[in-house]
This record gives C-alpha cells, structure tokens and sequence, in this order.
C-alpha cells in the first residue's frame, strides 16, 4: 500500500518549526511495509490544503495529515477536509463534553471558539487524544482513507500508534507486510567505492532493497526487505547481510544502533582494560565521544588535552629535544604522547593523536590534515599518519574517528603497524 | 515571489532522516521576503521527481530541490529534472575536472560512476560546491526556475546562500527587497519566558518580524525586516535591536554568527590572557569547543579531562582527602581542580567543571544533573553549582554551555560568586 503524508501549517513553510512528523510517519509506515508516495507541507491555506490532498490521494491509497486542528482562526484543515470531500460539518457531543471538563479540570476560562474542536466532517470517526484538547478524525470515501491528528509531535505521535495505524490496518487489511532493516556502519570508504563494491551483490533479485547514506565522516547502508512472514523477510536479510560482509566487512565498524564509542566500550568492559587518551589537533573530541558512553568511567581512566608543548612534557613526559628535533606533529611525539599517557595514568592502553587541524598551520612537508595517531600497550607501540582535507571541524571529527577504529580494530586483535 | 521546495531521497521517505533542507530554505525565502507555496519530498524515483516538480512550478514561480546528487545508481535527480524540461545532459568538463582532482587529493580511488556527477542538463547554470563532490545547477525557462543542490545539510546551506539565493535574486530582480536580520543567542532563560519578555515590545507596529527558536541549550531570537532601501531597514532593526537588548540583554552571550566560543577566543586573544581546563562530566566536550576556533592555539594551553579520582590527584593536585571527604562531585573539588589546573599550567585562568551526567550515578543529596563549576584567577575562585534535568549527551551540552558562559562573563568583568 502507499501512503501520503501532509503537515500544514504557517510554522512550517516559514521555517519556524522543522517538521519532524513526516519522518516519524513515515517511520511507522515502513515498520508496516507501506511505502510513502510523497510528503507535503503546506501552510494553513484552505486551496493549498485541498490541492495538497487531490495530488496525495492521486497517488496513494491513503493520505495521513497533521496540523491545523487548534482552535484559533488559523486553523482550517478540518473545515478544508470537509470542504475537499463535499461533506458537511457535524457537532460530536461527547468530544465536545471531553473538551470542557479539560478546561474545568485545568481551570482554564471557556472560550466559544474552543467548540469549533468538537466539529467533524459527516461520517468520520473520531481519533481521540489522550494528552490535549484536540481530537483527530478518519474518513473512508472511494476506496481512499484520510486521516487527520494534530501537529504537536507527541500528540500526534501517540495518536498515530493507537489510532491512526490500527484505522488503515483496518481500512486495508491486505497491505499488511513484515518489514525489517539492517544498518552496516562503514568508515574508511567513500560513497562511490561502497556503491561500486556492491554492484554485483545482486540484491535485487533476492528482494532487498539497499540504500546507501553518507554521514561524515561514516558512510552507511541499510538494507530493507518486506516479507508475507517474519521467517521470510530475516532470512532474506540473513543472506543480504552476508553479501555485505563478504564485500565490505573490514569496513564495517558498527552495525545497526551502535557505535564505535559503544563497540569499544563493550570490549574494553568485557576485557577489563583501562585507557588513557592524549590529544592535541582534535582537542578533547576523542574524550567527549567516549564519555558519551553510560559507563563509560569504568574503562575511561583519564583525557589530556596537550595543546600546547609545555603540557606535552608535563602530562605526557615527551622530552622537549624530540619537539624541538621532530615537531610536535611527527611519529615520534605521537608514539611518545601514547605511551607517556599509558605509562602516566597507569591504565593498560594509551591512545594519542597529534596534528594540524588547520585552517593555517600547514606547511610544505607537513600540510594542513596531517595526523598522527598512536596506539601503545606496553608491550608494542602502533602508529598511523593520516591526510585529511577537510575544514577545521571535519578534520578533528575524521582523526578521532580513525583514532578510535584503530582502538576497536586493536580490541579485536587486528591493528597493525604501517604507518 | 512564491517558491516552492523539493527535497529528494528515500532516505526521507523512509523516515530514516528527518528532513532539514526544507526548513532552512524556508527560513532563508522568507528572509527573502519570498513566500514558500508548498514543500515536498519524494523518493529517488523518476516519475514522483517530475510530478513533483510540475505540482510545484503550477503554483510558485522558483523551485529549489535537494538532493539525489550523489554518484551511485539511486542519485537519479539530475536525469530527472532534464527529462521534465526535455534537455538532454551534457558533460561539463571544469566540474569533472575538478572531481577528479578532489579524489586525486584526499587520495581516493576513483571510480567511473563519479563521472556522473559532472552531468548538467542542457543550459543549466553550474552551482559551485565548495566543500564537497557534487555540483548543483540551475535552469530558466519560460519565466520559472528550478534550482537544484545536494541534500548534505552543510553543503546544501552554503550553495543555498552563496549559488542559489544570488541566481534567484537576479532572475526575478522585482522580488528583491532589502532584507536585514540580526540574530540574539540566548542562554539560562527557557522559550517560553523569552516569548513572555518580548510581548511588549511592540515590534509589530515597528514592522519588524520576530521569531524564537528553540537551539539546545540556547535560545535565539531572529528579527527580520523588509523594506524598500538599506538605510530603512537597518535603521528599523537597530531600534527593533534596542528594545531586544532592554529586555532581555543580560541573557545574550552572541549576536549573528557569533558563538560563545568565539566570543572567549577573541577576549582571551585580546587581553593576551591564558587558559587550562579541567574537565569530568563533560568529559573533554568544553575543550573540544573552545579547541574549534582556529588559533585557539594562543590561549588555550590545555585540558585535562580528570574522569578517575586519581587523575584528579594527579593532574590537578586535588588531595584525596578533599575527595574521600567532600565526594569528587562538591564545591571543594570544583574550586580545588581549577585552582590547580591553572596553577599546574602556569596560565591565568583555570577552568573546571564536576559533576554527574547520568544516567546512573545520581543520590538523594546529589541527583543526575547535579553540576559544580568553578573559575580560577589566581586572586579568587568563583564556583556555582547548577542543577540539570536531561539526558546524559545534553547535561554535558549544557554544562558546557554554562561553563563558558561562566568564563566569557569573567572576562567581561560580570562573574561573581553566588553558589
């Protein structure tokens, strides 16, 4: 089945609010295996409204709108529904009751404007809402559903899941699939080389859908299959999956929800390791995302951020003849920036970056985006230098990315030297 | 002049991401002071992009469409758009040069779908991208326009105000007004109270424009007035500006595209004053944002993020006794790590937070949320203690944000003690 979604209102097309109900709409409705034909937004404009609705209902069994059911002028779209399917409007009593006794309960002063929340079109059925004053509605007409729930998000969120669904699912009990999806996070890889990777998978013919979804400075795929059972749509997804893998798994750092924060955290837990993190071009970044961790305090011992050379030396015991000699960005100063702070802190691990975030600070040998990133355990210390061309902020978000993938690839026994 | 926008991608339609563009291109038409007649977004499908397009070009003179730009096989935009003008597509060789030469430095395989990417439909005007692959364009015909950019927010934001915005303004040179805005960042004063303080500010009758958007943890206030020369509306906004600062000026730490970080930056510059952070329930985050403003090399020397009792002791010289006694979350600790931060750095200003982020860890007598911040100078230490109520990632947010609004208000000679 497919579906259109409208959200209406003067917030939206002046860019006041940023829609989030079309996402969660849509959300739903993939987790229902109905496919979305298109989203509009309209402002609160009785001929916007009705033209909106035409080209929606052109195209999809069923239309689902939110916005525009307050009580205050600006709000038309049930009087604009109405109007679209030529019904009249009907005065519902027992909304109507519910709607005073919330005004009495909260002590609120009766307005007679508030009563215009109790009209419906003829032969809709009311959606009710449990949290406000405005009640929704759904209309059947013509082998076409529309269904109308306010525009406040946790309203209509709400009255999507306990009304609005079991209504289609109602209206359409044959467009029922079982929908699910895997995520593959990558890094390392750009869009194009994943794409090309992927070229002879051949997932088409096994019925799933691939996307691909850049997200700096990780690049993801999300499979999709929509399944008569649940057995089927796994299974097929088993084997996609396994497609993946077999193409671009060294990539893939994280799969579904997780994180390579939340990945090393796992293993550092399991593992019962300490790590002390030393770094200087991304600037307390590796620190934050790691601590972004519940928990996180059980494995993250200390963070120093060692901008200048002075606090290279003292929080990390990197003599000043190296800095002098090397640079403060160069092999040396990182590979003694990861083992100064493991040694320092006492933890089992040390990870360190030092490098130049730029915009100025490059020069001809080392240019702006050179990085040096560091792995020391006591026993082996590893190191990577790294060349980013991004700005200041992507380059300090894509070394402490490549920082904390070189930590999970070690975690799972897989780092090397060759840097 | 009325605008319509397209935004383009399964990745919407899906729910997988929540769709930005069309709300910032909302903002900036009616900074225009161009009205937007509807928004949509469909899939990568051919049919949904013409239809689509047609709907809009009916009823709005300019059509701007993000999105489906990319290299891979579902990047289908391009090919849509010129198969709903009837333009073949031609090859436009700056832009395929200049793809090739950006994989030649990032070091990246190339691979021929990104060819792709360098196809404009015939007679289409080249939108640049300066930080990114994919190229937009735009085309006129018959008294519309359509304007096409990618769908990566940042870079659809820059190509929006720097390719798009300019090539409209020229192509309908009767719509332009003179549009002026000032943005007021505000911090520590909830929505609905900023809404409260401005009711009688009258800004209506100056006619003037306000708009409140919520930006965790900050608040910003945009005016936005429209006339017919530059002086006017400048003028108009200078007294729309006053009677913002009347009322509500002890709340604003930043105008326009100021942030505070930056604002700290060039006070600490100026005053050639020095910084040391030490940081535990922020967890590097307060370093990480000082850190992104280029040249912050000049001021801040650097951060110890203390997350172990024993990093405390060790890097901040906090006896473990005031530890054992007081808890590492206290007044005492708060004050005793900036006053050792600042004294183990030899810098001005130490500055260190302490605290709980959640969402375990919290007591009776000290909750999630519960936070000590403290301001060293050598001479006094300032310390407040803040109670936040949210979840773990936006209590480190605004401690932060509290933190250095703390520090920038020191350095405007305003901080006192009342914690």
């Amino acid at each position: 089945m497919k579906i259109g979604v409208l959200t209406i209102g003067n917030e939206l097309t002046s860019g006041r609010i940023q829609d989030s109900n079309s996402a969660m709409i849509a959300r739903a409705a993939q987790v229902q295996g109905w496919q979305v034909a298109g989203m509009m937004s309209v402002g609160d404009d009785a001929g916007a409204i009705r033209d909106a609705l035409a080209y929606l209902l052109a195209r999809a069994e069923a239309v689902i709108v939110t916005g525009g059911l307050g009580p205050t002028a600006d709000d038309i779209t049930t009087e604009a529904v109405a109007r679209a399917f030529g019904l009249p409007l009907r005065q519902d009593r027992a909304v109507l009751d519910h709607v005073r006794s919330l005004f009495e309960k909260r002590r609120l002063v009766w307005t007679e404007n508030n009563a215009k929340q109790a009209l419906f079109p003829e032969g809709a059925e009311v959606i009710a809402n449990p949290t406000g004053t405005a009640a929704g509605f759904a209309l059947r007409r013509e082998g076409r559903a529309v269904a109308v729930i306010p525009g406040v998000p946790a309203e209509a969120d709400r009255m999507l899941r306990e009304g609005v669904i079991p209504f289609l699912r109602d209206a359409f009990p044959g467009a029922a699939l079982h929908v699910e999806t895997a995520t593959f996070k990558l890094f390392g890889i750009p869009e194009a080389a994943v794409d090309a990777a992927m070229a002879d998978a051949d997932l088409d013919s096994l019925g799933v859908a691939i996307g691909f979804y850049p997200n700096f400075p990780e690049n993801h795929i999300v499979l999709t299959v929509r399944e008569a059972s649940a057995e089927a749509a796994e299974e097929k997804l088993r084997e996609a999956g396994a497609r993946v893998e077999a193409r671009l798994g060294k990539h893939v750092f994280a799969k579904g929800q997780g994180t390579i924060q939340g990945n090393i955290a796992s293993l550092m837990t399991d593992k019962r390791m300490t790590l002390a993190v030393a770094e200087s071009c991304t600037g307390g970044l590796i620190a934050d995302r790691l601590t972004d961790v519940p928990g996180s305090s059980v494995f993250f011992e200390r963070g120093v951020v060692a901008y200048s050379n002075a606090a290279k030396t003292a929080l990390l015991a990197v003599p000043e003849s190296v800095i002098r000699e090397e640079g403060a960005v160069s092999d040396r100063t990182a590979r003694l920036m990861a083992e100064g702070a493991r040694k320092l802190a006492g933890t089992d691990l040390g990870l360190a970056v030092t490098g130049i975030a730029g915009p100025s600070g490059g020069t001809e040998e080392k240019p702006v985006g050179t990085v040096h990133i560091a792995l020391a355990d006591g026993k082996t210390t590893f190191c990577r230098r790294h060349a980013l061309r991004w700005d200041r902020r992507r380059n300090k978000i894509a070394a402490s990315q490549a920082a904390l993938v070189m930590l999970w690839r070690y975690l799972k026994g897989e780092v090397q030297d060759d840097g």
